[in-house]
């Protein structure tokens, strides 16, 4: 059956199997102390204009999230993060497991706004009881965010501006990173995440890579023996080079950009049909996911051919839905779809 | 300076002291395994109508909230509770530092309400991705609530409805539980309470002891080895009785009751003259706890004299203070605070 | 340059990377609810002889210690392990990470006695004060041990009995159970441990995959949801059919059970040239790991050709060194070896 | 029944319980923010000779080690203790329930060695793996230790010296501190303690009050937002003041030395009579513990009047018993101990 529920249904890029099997004898040091590692890092180093960042590369989305923010994150501090943030609501307390509490401020369309960051920390350090309370201590922003949204350039730099008036460190989960550099519209680029952020991850598992997530200190400073918190996290993969070999392949020729703006574009065609057949988009998103609520019933037909992502119920006939595509979505599938709506 | 900032700013009932100078040179086995806890956990049963209740004895608030919470709760399981609450604002991530997420409901004058707590579960387990969730596992109600107010019985009945069909805790903190019991107008009897939760505690450093707070099972059913985990927690005192001695006189002669009602009363009339004189009470409150949104000159005026609590900016001129009566307050403070509003 | 650092410096058996090509664009649901991973569990069910066995696929070794030792050890308990074991000594405080100690017992040859665990519990609950104490609550063992050794039938048997005795969970480490099953002499096959374990894993990472380990509840007695702990853990793999992919590769033919044999041939072989040429063993394995004290002069002049494993000083002048066989080892880089020696 | 079971059987010096009664009504701010506790803060300044030290007061020991060591200890590193350390056997896992491992050294009369303190971090810093292993981070110690021997200065000194080599802590639980100060020929003091530890604290559960530890960062260098982390770990007390008033009665007049040495003189009259008659002093200590191993026919007479403390099984027919004095045991009850002896 056809699905458009995710963009991790399919493997990885062709090119990273075949290189897969062309050096599968080759013998490599463990955990990352490889060749290929030091080769990957250096492309996304110079793909960051970040000439100092100090890059890793972890399994999954959750582990970074998990140890990037409990090895960034004071003791007494937490994590603000969107109310409808992945670290707030999908993870199964993985934050919690470290001991960080998420302090959440209400989204819009996924996004946090920097004049309410500023003013919940103000808020916060003008409580005579604060010392009592947990403190703002990281920012987590996803961006994309879960809803396909984006910030702008501006956005980013105020929510840097707060993080640097309160001390705090700006982390962005970009787990669909690919599918938001190559954004329509998008005035954010690489090197502007390498400006203004601590710390971020580019996502692999959702673009192009079997799995694997490059976390990227810019400013090489990553916490003091990092690695050792990566394995006491269980985060630390024994074979380092298949994550190094996965990223330095989608970082040759634009490789990273190229699939990932192939998905946006297959959203757009998608986008487009659905707004001449009189669908109702949720909310605008220029990226691979897609809103809409639909009624049930249309559910209930499509879901015969077509694997959708639930995302809640909008009032009791209507369902917000999302159709998600990939670096793999092929055009064929694309017109598939556009015949079922 | 006149203080009724807070309603733990004395010592104990004289009858305390009074009895740990009698026993000071008595010598005791430690961990609270002494006559004195057992005889104090004796009158507890008693006074709940649980016969077979298991009841222990820790320092403070915080501390009990984070064992308790910690003990019972899954490890897959957050608690939910008010976003007033305390174990949500004011214990520095106390429960997340024990790897339990607070998952949190609007309050209602502090309180939560029970349709919305079943709309909240309904809807977790509606969730096709509700295992990538934290499980609501334990519910935290405070009573009095951080706000004075008084859930009914009817609440809790359906509080505990609620619990019961979601597989949930119910735990409540009783910090002021005497100031609740005694209140005008409550239906809700300490019975009551062995009767509906899973577990709660009888605070008594915020009524009459130094400090300590009872942790009452009233089914009997406290977690495997709970001793061991108040030890891990760091909240086993090594010279038990203290707490048993506390206890034992505060519920000898009906003491408790009679000391909180004593508090209430002191707020009732502190409430007659701040309605006569057309203060604005920011909230209704039968406890000992009086809201009032003052104008920030007032504000200054009072506070060269008298010290109250500061709770939160209500608009630019503004403020939400809190006047708190205790066990401890005198007639005199009472006629020197009227004298000076 | 030729290694025989370890076990773990080449990709997977061609057989799994053709798989992976062929079935690249499949589009498949995520997290392991697919029917790759249902094939590969109920082919291992069948090969442990335990039909209603709960099998959940992680991606490696510590973090799967991590989250099953977390998940089965009860808050007020602990895990007893050999003071060589991997959780005790490689794991970068993983194990205390999630909150429980690390109970050790003297290593003989990398195994834990069954009568002195047997000792070790009565002793405890002989002490007057052990409710202050960890209670051994889980048993951590790993098979092959680190240092290749195995453990028997008759000593798991007793091992099973003790833990039966104190109400323990019995764990079994399996990251080389390959090369432990097909070992010459071994009398412990893959039915026993389903038998006499509660929880075990069969390495995949060391044992012809790129990554992942099979965890095994052969009495479905996995913690109530497991699912969500995974996730909590980090360790929930996006793309979970990648695992089970290579796991139903693996339990197909018997070919996890023959690349294995192939590497403890390979280490026969090695062995023997070293007892021939005279050198000492530091003691005596049957599995694909080979411990050699070695005057330092030796180790310098090998190493310029081939990497070995570093272990522990021996004396001023000699040196334990480890020579790791692989299911990827060839003939032709075994003779080479021995051309060295 | 005679008791000389432990050093926490009796409630307060006399002089604490008269000033709780004289101040009982008088009102305080919370939390140690009071002229009280800054009145015995400066006092142990005094009597530390560090005059910047910062001093806080929490309420018993386990607590003390578990709040301290996860504060000053870094999350990639655990502490190092002997095996018979506190932290390590009856602590119920406080400090791994912090995600800190205990790093064991074998005691020498429940002291470490600095030479092989020093040994276990050159080892460390040498192994290849060391990334993979919980790294030395904080120096734990107690003087008196748990068998009530003493550190000499120089022993002292060279565990300062590792300590500044490796980069670690040192931290010095000081619970019955007082006992070992007042020992005779020891050749350490309170100046010395606050010059040569990062952070000690002054135990006044068993010497004096009725609860309460003040910890001592000599070089005023505590843990950023100490506060937070202490009311994080539940250990935060409310009436704050009830701490400082123990500590500042203790610190007046030299009387916490007085009563412990005391405590000790009568340890030296009970020593000197079993050494008379021939009992076995299981090992020689100075301060207030008295370890003998007894015929178990003697011990069953013994406690038929008087209580004392299990160590543990030296073997068959004799054990370990422990005769503890404090500063509440009285002539009386050592000339009723000797006539039983």
């Amino acid at each position: 059956m056809l699905s458009f529920e995710n963009d991790y249904c399919c493997g990885a890029h062709p090119s990273i199997l075949e290189r897969l099997a062309a050096t599968n004898a080759t013998q490599h040091p463990g955990y990352g102390s490889d060749d290929v590692c030091a080769a990957a890092a250096e492309k996304i180093r110079r793909a960051c204009a970040s000439p100092e960042a100090d890059v890793r590369f972890l399994v999954g989305g959750t582990q970074t999230n998990q140890t990037v923010i409990d090895a960034i994150t004071p003791p007494y501090a937490g994590v603000v993060a969107a109310d409808t943030g992945h670290v707030n609501v999908h993870e199964a307390g993985a934050i919690e497991a470290t001991r960080h509490k998420v302090l959440t401020l209400p989204h819009h369309n996924g996004k946090i706004d920097a004049a309410e960051l500023r003013d919940y920390c103000t808020t916060f350090y003008a409580d005579g009881n604060y010392e009592h309370m947990v403190f703002p201590g990281t920012v987590y922003i996803s961006h994309p965010t879960e809803y396909g949204t984006l910030y702008t350039l501006n956005e980013l730099e105020a929510l840097r501006a707060v993080c640097d008036r309160f001390g705090m460190k700006l982390f962005l989960d970009g787990a669909r990173l690919g599918y938001g550099l190559t954004a329509d519209g998008t005035d954010v680029t690489l090197q502007d995440i390498g400006r203004l952020t601590d710390v971020f991850y580019i996502g692999g598992t959702k673009v192009g890579a079997l799995f694997g997530e490059a976390v990227v200190f810019p400013k090489n400073d990553a916490p003091a023996h990092f690695l050792t918190l990566i394995k006491q996290h269980g985060a630390l993969l024994a074979k380092g080079w298949l994550l190094g070999l996965q990223f330095d392949t989608l970082f040759e020729n634009d490789r990273y950009m190229t699939i990932a703006r192939h998905a946006n574009e297959a959203a757009a065609r998608i986008r487009t049909v659905l707004r001449e057949r009189g669908y109702t988009l949720t909310m605008e998103t220029p990226t691979n996911q897609i809103f809409i609520t639909m009624d049930n019933e249309t559910i209930a037909r499509l879901q015969e051919h077509v694997r959708l992502g639930f995302m809640e119920k909008a009032d009791d006939t209507h369902t917000v839905m999302r159709i998600c595509t990939a670096w793999s979505t092929t055009d064929e599938q694309v017109d598939e779809l556009i015949a079922l709506l």
